[in-house]
């Protein structure tokens, strides 16, 4: 139940002259008439795999429902535009509220972030059961002049850029989803972006990811990583690295984006979003996923990642 | 858990002049630059809530998913253009299929019933977990030249009309749902319909939604109501009436529309679906739903239907 399955969708799925991006990317991409494309993103969490219900507040785990979807319209560099929300509700509540309760706190985290981000709640469904508590949302945007920015834009000599700092969301930044919308639509109008996407699964995997979506290779320096303070953190009780945390946590929800060199530079020097942009590393021809190894020598970096078990790459 | 939810998230939906129409009606019409409305719903079903994973095959499972949400855009007299599908799947599987077996058969299910209706399937999500099976579909749309079909528009002497004939889809029905979609666009396109929803909880709760949303009344002669053979089937076993069946049952995924009367003389004498349209009932100025009681009388008909305990009504 992994990739088996997506590649039995992907081969499965009939073609669409509509359908301009379709599975492999963040979001698809529908051609809509007459004119402007529309870009659709769909992405459910459940009680025990993405939360846990009974230990956090319902408010942030309806805000992070949205916020992954909407992260994953930024990384098509595409503008929010409407959300439709799927409630299946445990009959019996949760953590002490009632099923009305924990719906309502699941839209009161979704409703401030769907405002800030101009996103229409276009409608929703709410169902309860004998289960746990899943969230599916649907979101939908639309891209700007410059169009959807696609993981398969990469060459090498391109520049690796991250917004933010990376690792440790497990204590907390997981469900406080800040997707980076504004600022992919600002990278996107200013500057010339070969391939993006959001880092949701860590860096490392991503960038694999990335690289293999634009048939080339990508160095990360793990010297220039930006870590996150959590990552630190969890890294006094993991055992593992601040780094190992930074490469392999996931949902962090950080853009990953790649530039031609000069258009890198450019973009690192005038600093334009607020938030920090790092460059990480660049493209090679040789695929795959690599690391210094001194001089101009390079080794295999390993690409970890939160490969939820429970979870195959998602078709969107 | 039931209309106070509702009312709750009605009241607390940002406005937006993107958001043609809004919770209330079958589906959320979006105003899509530069022109041209996209119409937008989302519905979920759910293991042991509408459907029995152990007892039926899961290839009717995913036709229903699909189903539903296409026969909501139906009621729209939308034109189905994609829906994203998300999917949570018992990780130990269910009928003796693994979990990649009976997401497979799920999209076996959606898969004809989209290409029939040209629907891109334009993304997914899949997720395994604990839990029991769940299925959510969002299904878009776009409007034709004469615009959505609501359930606002009709108005004291239209005529009330309803293709096919109800009750008894528990009997299989409920499963191997025919989305009236192309029967819808006909309609709009040839007749001037003032109203127009699908049936799903019952043609008597249904006919008082789209009277309410209408601001009139509704009078259903019960003796015209097209009865389906599943609903005598049934009332063999019930103890209940044919009629009883087919006033209450729900998930008929008939269409049910009205008309100015001139205009559903002409549609009933042309019958140009291929499956009858029959004449129900007709609007009056008294809010309510009606029965005829000898000569001009008119007595309450009860708006019997199937309102899920699990589930409120629809936002969408």
């Amino acid at each position: 139940m992994e990739r088996e399955f997506v590649e039995w969708l992907v081969a499965n799925l009939p073609r669409s002259p509509l359908l301009r991006i379709g599975p492999g990317d963040d979001a698809a991409v529908l051609a809509w008439p007459p004119e402007g494309d529309l870009v659709a993103t769909t992405d459910a969490i459940t009680d025990q795999v993405d939360f846990l219900l009974e230990e956090v507040d319902p408010v942030r785990v309806g805000r992070k429902a949205l916020g992954v979807n909407l992260s994953d319209l930024a990384a098509m560099a595409a503008e929010p535009v409407a959300a439709l929300v799927s409630l299946v509700l445990p009959r019996r509540g949760a953590g002490g509220r009632s099923t009305q309760e924990l719906a309502e706190a699941i839209y009161r985290g979704m409703l401030p972030l769907a405002e800030q981000h101009a996103c229409v709640i276009a409608g929703g469904d709410t169902n309860t059961w004998d289960g746990p508590l899943a969230i599916s949302v649907t979101a939908l945007g639309r891209v700007g002049p410059s169009g959807a920015l696609l993981r398969s834009g990469a060459r090498p000599g391109d520049q690796v850029l991250v917004t933010g700092a990376l690792g440790g969301s497990l204590l907390g930044r997981h469900l406080d989803v800040e997707p980076r919308v504004r600022e992919a639509l600002l990278l996107r109008e200013r500057f010339e972006l070969t391939a993006g996407m959001d880092v949701s699964d860590g860096l490392a995997l991503d960038a694999s990811r990335l690289a293999a979506a634009s048939g080339c290779g990508l160095v990360i320096d793990p010297a220039a990583v930006p870590i996150a303070p959590a990552a630190h953190e969890l890294a006094s009780r993991s055992g593992r690295t601040p780094l190992d945390h930074a490469l392999g946590d996931g949902e962090d929800f950080e853009l990953l984006a790649t530039a031609p060199a000069a258009e890198a530079e450019r973009l690192l020097r005038e600093q334009p979003l607020g938030i920090p942009v790092t460059r990480v590393g660049w493209c090679i021809a040789e695929p795959g996923l690599w690391q210094p190894a001194g001089g101009d020598a390079l080794r295999p970096l390993a690409p970890t990642g939160y490969l939820h078990a429970d979870k195959p790459p998602s078709a969107t």
